[in-house]
């Protein structure tokens, strides 16, 4: 796959099938994700990949759990103000993402990622983002979930033998399968109402109105 | 470029040639960032291109106090550990690492990128990362540093007149110009010993002795 494409198109895929990811396919996600960089190269990483059913069906409910609780704190009153607002692409993510706590133990294969002495995150995220990329480039959607880590990161670690006072923090949960959607370019802001030449609030000297790519 | 070449060989390329990066390469990299996810889609996120001469020179002072505050704590004998053992992936690492702190006004652009309501980091290091990937696509050599937003974000705030209270802080400082070395894969721990199956210390079902690509 071209490199733009895999930028452009790897979009939260979270409606997957229940088929397999093939092992070669795994490997070649776990490979992509260590080339990443890390802080002072120190590689603190590791990555548990969840495709057995009973593991998969121990930490749906504690999916479940950070999903409500997201909703009863971070989230709280997003979806009424989206309703209320008719802001539709809220209304989609929070459907999509209602979707995934759901059938959270349909989905074939979770990347957990741990990482440890990376304060900032600037350690792991490349390496977790590589990984979707390179799943993108094998027609495996995904997507980057951070609440099993905040809410309920002891009871997830219980469940996959995390060795305790060693460090190792539940980063992300990232949902791996064939897809149920279609690929295609995220909407976002765009690039030059983001971006600043030199200083905040200054123009850059570029302009891009639609996506560069295709 | 073909998406894993991206991936293997964006390996740090902190010396680089003072050429300019062009206005449609900076308008690239920056429509391929604001393609990455962010949690509930927020897009919580600011870029500033710095390539002003005069910005970068108020800038160096910072960059190589913060550097040397990380020599001073967190990195403290990491350099002499290393000479020590002969560990020289470490020292090369760390020889770069002080090139470009010496050389941080020469270097032609900073991509400086904020965020806000981000603790975790999910929602950013994914955009800077495709960032580095798109640049890398276009030739131009990147490095991560977070090290001015650990140590100098609020001296580095004013000169960039980030606006107080409002929550962004700086994430990262990426330096971007066309490369002084060769690109190649980056030699990593392999991820077999890095990635579990279902449970921790449990071998995956994948073996990766050598890289898979190319």
């Amino acid at each position: 796959m071209e490199l733009n494409e895999a930028l452009y198109t790897t979009r939260a895929m979270r409606r997957v099938k229940a088929d397999a990811v093939p092992d070669e396919v795994q490997a070649a996600i776990l490979d992509a994700a260590i080339r990443a960089p890390s802080g002072g190269n120190t590689q603190n990483w590791r990555f548990v990949v969840v495709t057995d059913e009973s593991v998969r069906s121990r930490l749906a409910p504690l999916y479940r759990r950070a999903y409500a609780a997201l909703n009863e704190t971070i989230y709280a009153g997003r979806l009424e103000a989206a309703q209320e607002s008719g802001d539709e692409a809220t209304i989609r993510v929070m459907r999509s993402s209602s979707w995934l706590a759901e059938n959270f133990e349909q989905v074939p294969m979770w990347l957990m990622a741990y990482s440890r002495n990376d304060p900032t995150g600037a350690s792991i995220y490349p390496a977790v983002w590589s990984a979707m990329l390179a799943a993108r480039g094998h027609g495996i959607g995904t997507c980057l979930t951070t609440i099993l880590g905040i809410f309920e990161g002891e009871a997830t670690d219980e469940i996959l033998g995390v060795p305790e006072g060693r460090g190792w923090t539940l980063k992300a949960a990232v949902s791996c399968g064939y897809p149920l959607g279609r690929w295609g370019v995220a909407d976002r802001a765009p690039a030059h109402q983001v971006a600043y030449a030199d200083r905040w609030g200054e123009a850059p000297a570029f302009e891009v109105p639609d996506p560069l790519w295709p």
